[in-house]
């Protein structure tokens, strides 16, 4: 019997610190934040339910609004359901959200739109309330060539030299509608960047490439240069993955202010 | 030789998480904020010196704007002082400015203000970027009532009512110059409050009584009462200490905006 038959179908908003995990999905070693939820569900669902999520997050990765997909085998109350979940999941996974959808609802496939954010102090001390969700960078960074840099990314091109080398397999011809550096507090830089889907690392190779800019170790016209297509080798390093935020993925059927249950103060 | 003479007097700002410390000052049992300060200090001076802090915070209670003295027989330069303060120092305590200051100063008595932020969810939900740092209340509060209540701690009263029952030998008469709520984002709920100095506990139950009245507990009269003098037992619970963060102390030295120094970003 299809999943699909005779099942209840929910759309989740799932937020993490992904500091204590190996990622969102399934790893050889290690604890996954869908393990998690599909843990929950076998103890509230009295059998092997499977979590399909939107984007396959990092190990150290954060997300404040993963989306994910359950099929359950029985009739449960959305506000039970949501009980049940937070109450038994441990306080650094939570679901912020749920709603009914359609059985063959791929929360992947249907996005259309995902926005990362990327966040890091830029000064001589890093905070203690920073640390879980910033990457730190002491030097001063040249923040008008990163903000020109970032503005090219903007439109559809080949992203060849953006993805992981494992992930090669992926179409490397990406759109991206949102590229921009902002700065919410002294001392601090976001950058945030949307497009309908992002292929391995890409979003953390994007900012490692813009750190680099910053730093003066690559001008503004290289950056250019590897929108044409190119190796990974000619990208700037992969941005550690504290810094990273999946911060909401949008659908067609839904109203583009996403979730924003909880969602810290942010001047962005 | 009084500590005082041929020593290097030190005004430091201090941030910390209080998670996983019993306080500012030393206690019997579990490790205090000022002791891992201390033990920097026995490392890099090769004796003991004392950490003079301006507030005692307690167990669990965060800080982004501690102060304190430290006085040192050796000379070193700021910057290496910073620098080896936090590089030694847990990410969870780091030094966030220094400056020299005079071989008397007294970092709690010279205070001219002290400002802190009681920070609370109150939604169905609570973000795991928010436990370690907000207290949790599902309840709808009424928050017209909590803000007229807020309002009458203004000015000089008698907070006999409002200190911890160890702490009964300090003046209960205290002033206090700001207290308001704010909603710096949906959800999201900070009580501000200022004055030149706080008994012990008393921003946790000024807090806990202001959530009892925005539960419907009391009533806001009731409060108006307690600010005459009382016991202990007649105002609210304390409210849990995760929420509370000590935000800034002012001296009349000091331009007033404080370090500013990696604050995350506030609405309020």
């Amino acid at each position: 019997m299809p999943e699909s038959t005779h099942h209840h179908h929910w759309l989740l908003t799932v937020a993490y610190l992904g500091t204590n995990y190996c990622g969102w999905q399934h790893q050889k070693n290690g604890n996954a934040v869908a393990q998690e939820l599909e843990k929950i569900l076998r103890r509230i669902q009295g059998r092997r339910v499977v979590v399909h999520g939107a984007s396959r997050t990092d190990a150290g990765v954060h997300a404040e609004g993963q989306r994910a997909r359950i099929s359950l085998p029985k009739a449960m109350d959305g506000k039970k359901l949501l009980r049940a979940f937070n109450t038994l999941l441990p306080p650094d996974i939570q679901v912020l959200a749920l709603a009914p959808c359609a059985p063959d609802f791929h929360p992947r496939i249907r996005a259309r739109l995902k926005t990362y954010r990327y966040q890091l102090v830029n000064g001589p001390v890093l905070s203690p309330f920073l640390t879980t969700t910033h990457h730190w960078l002491r030097r001063p960074l040249n923040r008008a060539a990163m903000d020109e840099a970032a503005a090219l990314f903007l439109g559809r091109h080949d992203f060849s030299a953006f993805r992981a080398a494992a992930g090669s397999a992926q179409p490397p011809r990406r759109s991206i509608t949102l590229s921009e550096w902002a700065t919410p507090a002294p001392a601090i830089l976001h950058y945030r960047v949307a497009g309908p889907g992002f292929m391995h690392q890409q979003v953390r190779i994007m900012a490692g490439t813009l750190l680099e800019v910053g730093m003066g170790r690559r001008t503004v016209a290289s950056v250019a240069a590897l929108l044409q297509g190119g190796p990974r080798e000619a990208a700037g390093a992969t941005a550690p993955p504290q810094g990273l935020i999946l911060e909401s993925i949008e659908y067609a059927h839904e109203s583009p202010a996403g979730s924003g249950i909880n969602s810290p103060p942010r001047a962005v």
